[in-house]
């Protein structure tokens, strides 16, 4: 990350300011073929891509070649069966001492919610040599509280406020569990009860129960630690426009002050940018879609930057499988800056 | 607004052409402190912007920055700080005498439905030395039939033609009454005596009774004169969502030959700009977009300028308050119009 | 179409690549007369032009005196009135005949459902020197089973396999039925058979009945041909908010192997691009957008070029009516893939 010459201010400060990756997952520890790394691609598809279709076919298989290349020692857009053979000849663990660093973040924020295979928060800050921090997945603290013994509610408060003790945030999946597109206020102790009892006779997996959903959430508000909130872009379980943000209008309305974040948001980036102007606590956040996004990543940002006020457009990489993702996220975020910032610079200059 | 010797014919032409700015409100005439100016800042927060936030932290407070600065003697991007104590050297009525002029509006359409402590139709006309009109608001004419001692609709009506009779045109915010999601037909007479009724009989003040909103809806088409609508873009008393302006499809599809005006439209400027192409008698505008959009504005208006035929494509600034807004609106018109036009040029050229 | 000495390769590539127009119908056989064509460069209204608008005065007129001028012999941007002039005095047989071959369109794909008086699959291919084939209309497909003496759904099934049999593909107008938001899944046959007597019984005109439209698109799925579903764009006829392809999300869950294609797309191109990363079997295509944008066409196809793997973006021009929009959807789209393309290898550059 050294500047050259004629590089301008600003250009400088993007390229070495740290970021701190406020929404990430842990990247993957053990080996995998080639289908594993192209599947991990492509964030929509639920099923294995098809046969003749290629991960690298897209723009994020565009980016990987043209930002990763360097680091594994490679020219950019080197092809990606020179790119494949050249990550293989690395361990995992190789791969993320390489390109957890090169990232520039000075803190990692780790959804722990799912994934097996992948650096918990220590190993992650490890393999970094950065600082890593837990954010706590509501709808995995509800599963807890429904497999322990007492009163759900009280479970739920007790687990969510041991785990948050050393926790910055905590994260709700509600768009995979249904969307937004429903009554969203807190539910009556008696309606939790009752739910719970259900959850609990059905055998308490995946939670979907709207009562419980709600209950979860609105326990996340109480805490009062920022609040991060899955919107838009995410695989075809969600239905995506049941998770346009506008949708919590009524939510957000009665949130009071915990800071409520707002992740990844495409294609409602702008619909986000509103809600960001429109509640004092409302933050958002481009991770994921930056990613997905590659070359066209600053088209994204420049959307991110209409209504948004500055200082509440937060970074995140929300990298999760091949540590590429956690580099690539801050990069693109950089480079995206970079060139709206520029393009500002210049409209102005004329 | 003299021309630059390389400047292009383009540049000059757009730079020069007198602007009709055909959604306004009034400006300040009394004194208010850096909160008031700030929070004047931002749109769709309807809630006092938090102690450690400023309205300088968006685009809008950047294009202030930018544009406004050199009208009060200061360099281009002067400091918040700088340009606040600047301003506030001026009484509001001297900053209208110097930003009303600048903006090179030769007629004003002020939309008189809100605002105590702003100019009336005709401050604004003395205060820029141009001729100003007015725009009735359809449901401040409700509220003054719902007061008056005869039949609400014989009211309604014979309040709106007089009002009519020096107005240019009428105004509807019935996306901040509910939205654009329901049956807006022309309701029955006896429909609308029973819902005046019930509405006098709570006190009638705020109007949000479905019936009376279609019930001035349909007379401002009746009355034939230009038919201004809300759309998109406001604070968050609305939900946003319900201001799509494709809600309005069955509507226009009645709506006979009276000019409609679809007005600030962000994000749904596409949208719009489609409806205008669809219908005869619908136009399209930006105003309040391309202020707060500041920097962004030009690719606002370039989405602006895809599907609705040119000439029906309008100005307006939906100015509110501080006279920078008046004048803002038309420059940054001025910049992006410039700007995509410029583009369209430059592309064809290669 | 030759090179200029100082082109790049992509932009001789692009230049000079076949494509296949993927979509499109027949062009005009017969004379008309100046407000024909200009309504044929309206797309969204239903109603012919306002006597005082013109359908020049739009993207895509400008589009046809920037790139139409030149095949007639004129210079760009020559003015609307010598345009008229000019095409006056060709037939549209010749001007078929110079303007299709121009398109660099090796093949067609034809759809034959709507339109008298324009040209037949042999008589486009003809005009054109290229081969061209049949696109299915179940909504046809459907008209002629219910005007048949036998069993709707034996019918429905000869009639399709019989015309398949020499067809690519098929093709749905449900968005102009009644939209994408409603149960789309494979009607039972006692309910078809019941839904195909109450339409005999009526007269099997349009086909509007919910359980019909469904149980032809679940044919189409089943014989296996490529589905092309009209999305987005359109007359007013159709709710252009209940053409979000994201509508469909339950219906292509449940959709199989058989290639589904999205046409036009616009203003959901970015929903559109998202489903075709999400489903192995879908397909986006900007066809009819790309016209009717003319200079803002290189922005949509920026957007197209968001989420969707590449190999999945597919061309067409739904040209129907003059033979310039065969031709000037094909030239929109090289213009636009190679403005889009040179802009992430300059951004990629620097």
């Amino acid at each position: 990350m050294s500047a050259t010459p004629s590089e301008s201010a600003l250009a400088q400060h993007i390229r070495h300011v740290a970021l701190i990756d406020q929404h990430v997952h842990g990247c993957w520890l053990t080996a995998g073929d080639r289908r594993r790394f192209e599947n991990a691609l492509n964030e929509a598809n639920t099923e294995p891509l098809a046969d003749f279709d290629s991960g690298f076919d897209t723009q994020l298989g565009f980016a990987v070649r043209s930002h990763c290349a360097a680091i594994l020692g490679m020219p950019k857009h080197v092809d990606p069966q020179q790119y494949w053979e050249a990550r293989s000849r690395l361990t995992e663990v190789e791969l993320a001492r390489l390109f957890l660093p090169a990232a520039g973040v000075s803190n990692w924020l780790v959804d722990t919610g799912f994934g097996d295979e992948v650096t918990d928060v220590a190993q992650l800050s490890q393999l970094s040599g950065r600082p890593a921090y837990e954010v706590v997945r509501l709808e995995q603290v509800a599963v807890e509280a429904a497999r322990a013994a007492g009163d759900y509610a009280s479970e739920f408060e007790a687990i969510l406020h041991r785990r948050a003790a050393t926790a910055v945030g905590t994260k709700s999946v509600l768009a995979y569990r249904g969307g937004f597109d429903r009554d969203l206020s807190e539910p009556a102790a008696a309606q939790v009860a009752e739910a719970a009892q259900r959850w609990r006779d059905e055998g308490a997996a995946r939670l979907t129960d709207p009562v419980l959903l709600r209950f979860g959430l609105h326990q996340g508000l109480r805490l009062g630690k920022p609040l991060q909130l899955h919107v838009g872009l995410g695989d075809r379980d969600c239905d995506l426009d049941k998770t346009n943000p506008l949708l919590l209008l009524d939510f957000l309305r009665t949130s009071g002050t915990t800071p409520i974040v707002l992740l990844h948001c495409y294609p409602y980036e702008r619909e986000a940018g509103y809600l960001a102007q429109a509640f004092n606590n409302v933050y958002v956040d481009g991770g994921l879609s930056v990613n997905h996004l590659g070359a066209r990543a600053s088209a994204f940002i420049a959307r991110l930057l209409e209504l948004a006020p500055f200082r509440k457009i937060l970074y995140s990489s929300d990298g999760y499988g091949p540590a590429e993702l956690h580099f690539l996220g801050a990069t693109l975020w950089r480079h995206g800056i970079h060139a709206v910032l520029a393009g500002f610079v210049a409209a102005g200059a004329r």
